[in-house]
């Protein structure tokens, strides 16, 4: 979600640090500007052009790691759900929290990745998602997939919710997990709009109130 | 939302029909247009040429009415919430249905509308904020006040459920309302990448189900 460039300062959108490229090589310059700046930014309105200029990578480097812009961007969704399934993962399992408590913690660090990024980095897949009008068809699949991998964890944890007799067990956990991904990108997007957590906390405040009725 | 351009049958992506320049006018075809094509495409990633192409308006017209792609965009907008707006009230206030009936209706309404569409058609208004990185920050504050707008019809909609026995006195009628407007968006943008109305449903149950718990 946002933050998906953990570990990385925050400045200009996409621009590598100084010696990045030594360091990571200019595929991996090229994925970490990519996944910033695309939940940031649009993936059809920024052009190949200007995202090379600013990570200072020629084209030829980019032909040698990417056939086109549609495989970097199927790259970018790839890399940007590694990095986020593993954290979803690591919350959802935490074992210093009960399963209540991790979907809590979920939502807390969300906020405190939006806020890192002063609300402007956004979800790369629900940007994409809102996009898909003007990109190419392959994207539709990997997105969908994607989602339903992140709805799959939370109903899992829900489910241990459940069994640990912090969520009533009448709950569907899979409709809930899908209901809490619908509507959590839609505040994710208002967050955006309004630069602010206030719509994170509304819809997490209320999803939360539902599970337990 | 979907089927913003009411009353036109479906046709290649803002192309006007025969005739309609010399019905309506040029700012009227580019008004129309742009609703549509921006409900379905990103504004952003869509240059004002190929707006102008596509339904045959020379810029010189183009600049005849709007001062620039901002302005046109800012016009969009209000085009947009006028028609949208006017049908949220139309439901609201209908004297054949109980108000929590006419909650139901404009879920019902939506989902017919895009399904018209093919769902390839959301919101534009959503798709707008889930852009904001890339527009002008004049769209930031118009878009808040139209969702704004949307919660305090929906917000008065559901008090009148609860003066009518339908909805629970205890329920925060300004929350809920925010509440829908923050999931419903991302259920759009869900519905479109699925294409499918199964996000819809599936959140307007659950909020629904959370207002009468």
């Amino acid at each position: 979600l946002a933050d998906a460039r953990a570990g990385l300062t925050r400045r200009a959108r996409g621009r590598p640090k100084e010696g990045e490229e030594a360091r990571f090589g200019a595929r991996e310059v090229l994925l970490r500007a990519g996944v910033a700046g695309r939940a940031e930014e649009g993936f059809a309105s920024t052009g190949l052009d200007e995202i090379l200029k600013r990570v200072s990578i020629p084209k030829g480097s980019f032909y040698y790691y990417f056939k086109s812009k549609e495989d970097f961007g199927l790259a970018l969704i790839d890399r940007y759900n590694d990095v986020f399934a593993r954290r979803l993962s690591n919350t959802y399992e935490d074992p210093e929290r009960t399963p209540l408590e991790r979907l809590y913690k979920f939502v807390h660090d969300a906020e405190n990745g939006m806020r890192r990024y002063n609300f402007e980095r956004g979800c790369l897949v629900g940007n994409l998602g809102q996009e898909m009008g003007n990109l190419p068809p392959s994207f539709r699949a990997r997105l969908i997939d994607v989602f339903e991998d992140w709805q799959r964890k939370t109903a899992q944890c829900i489910r241990n919710a459940q069994l640990n007799g912090e969520l009533p067990r009448e709950l569907d956990a899979d409709l809930a997990a899908q209901f809490f991904w619908i509507g959590w990108e839609g505040a994710v997007l208002r967050a955006k709009l309004e630069r602010s957590a206030t719509p994170l906390r509304l819809f997490a405040d209320g999803f939360f109130r539902g599970l337990k009725a």
